[in-house]
């Protein structure tokens, strides 16, 4: 069987727009709930510019919407309980256990809509794509987590752990947003689970490199 | 008694673009968590989109900071403590309570540091006062209020209590700032009670309109 490319999927616009901005939506107000909760006013500042980028792609994504004459709030509406559930279940956490959940979630969701946006059939598929590529600084996150981790050696087994159950929630997410691929004729597709099982273990890949770069076990 | 005018303080520009700079990340902050806190993805929006024009008069106050080669962490921190406890004074409350603090609490201290920022000895001056003048999307916060107090009438009257309640507290904020005023020497001056007493009424003038425009009674 071959494996399925993420870019072939065509994903229908509207609906994956949607889901973007309010998955951007969403992150953003966790990054400005994480710096909030900073002690170090540095980490802070840091912090604060992750969510920045991140309600500046949120901005650039409802703009795509609204030059659809598309309303953002109606255009996310679908999405916004399903990742409402996924932010519950991520659930509440230490501090530095919130800085890695933003590094991991956006790095392994922002890979798979990446891809997945860049087979949309309309202008905005590459713009998409190259706005999810762009760093929102994640290097500010891995140095928090590491001077964390050389501060106090009994975090890397806590965020060890952390970091791979957020693995399975995370991909839940990329699995619901199959939902928006669309066949030739503008009708749903139905994935087969065993195509897309390849792209998943790509997207784990990725995210076992996340963890390493910090010393963890994935 | 001659009345004091604010911009005659000649405040010193590190310490109240310090000040000012932490004030727009904690506001910044709040209105990100009362955007997170809608049940209205349109309010949702619309909450974000002051939350954005705050998080920007952050970095424009940061870039100030840094042309003077401070780090924002260092400059923000010698007010970070007071801020935080107004912050906590002001406490939990119901959405709507929470909106009207945003709408009333930047209202009254962007009016009282965009005075106060005219009078300092430097360039950034008219910047900043400029930068406190701008509409932060005072009117969407408004709109969400009335169609509150229309659809609910019991909220009027909590949001009047509320709005009363909030006064004494953001005014300590603008006396607190008062610290910042300096001498011709540079040395910090003690400002006359009697004579700051009349800024102090304007404010509350102002702050009375805004509760008017809600039709409550201030």
């Amino acid at each position: 069987m071959e494996r399925i490319a993420l870019s072939d999927l065509r994903p229908d616009p509207e609906a994956l727009l949607g889901r973007i901005a309010y998955l951007r939506l969403a992150f953003f107000e966790a990054a400005s709930s994480v710096a909030g909760r900073a002690t170090d006013l540095a980490d802070r500042e840091a912090v604060t510019g992750v969510a920045r980028a991140l309600l500046e792609q949120h901005g650039a994504v409802v703009a795509m919407l609204e030059a659809r004459g598309l309303g953002s709030a109606l255009a996310m509406h679908p999405y916004s309980a399903e990742i409402d559930r996924y932010g519950r279940r991520l659930g509440e956490a230490g501090w530095h256990e919130s800085v890695l959940t933003l590094h991991l979630t956006t790095g392994l969701l922002d890979d798979f809509f990446a891809a997945f946006a860049a087979g949309m059939p309309s202008p905005e598929g590459p713009e998409v794509s190259r706005l999810l590529e762009a760093d929102i600084g994640h290097d500010a996150l891995v140095r928090i987590l590491r001077a964390g981790i050389a501060a106090d050696k009994r975090l890397a087994s806590r965020l060890a752990l952390w970091g791979r159950r957020l693995v399975g929630d995370t991909l839940l997410v990329a699995r619901g947003a199959l939902a928006d691929a669309r066949d030739e004729h503008g009708e749903p597709t139905t994935t087969d689970e065993r195509r897309v099982e390849p792209v998943l273990n790509d997207l784990i890949a990725a995210h076992s490199r996340r963890m390493d770069a910090l010393g963890l076990t994935a």
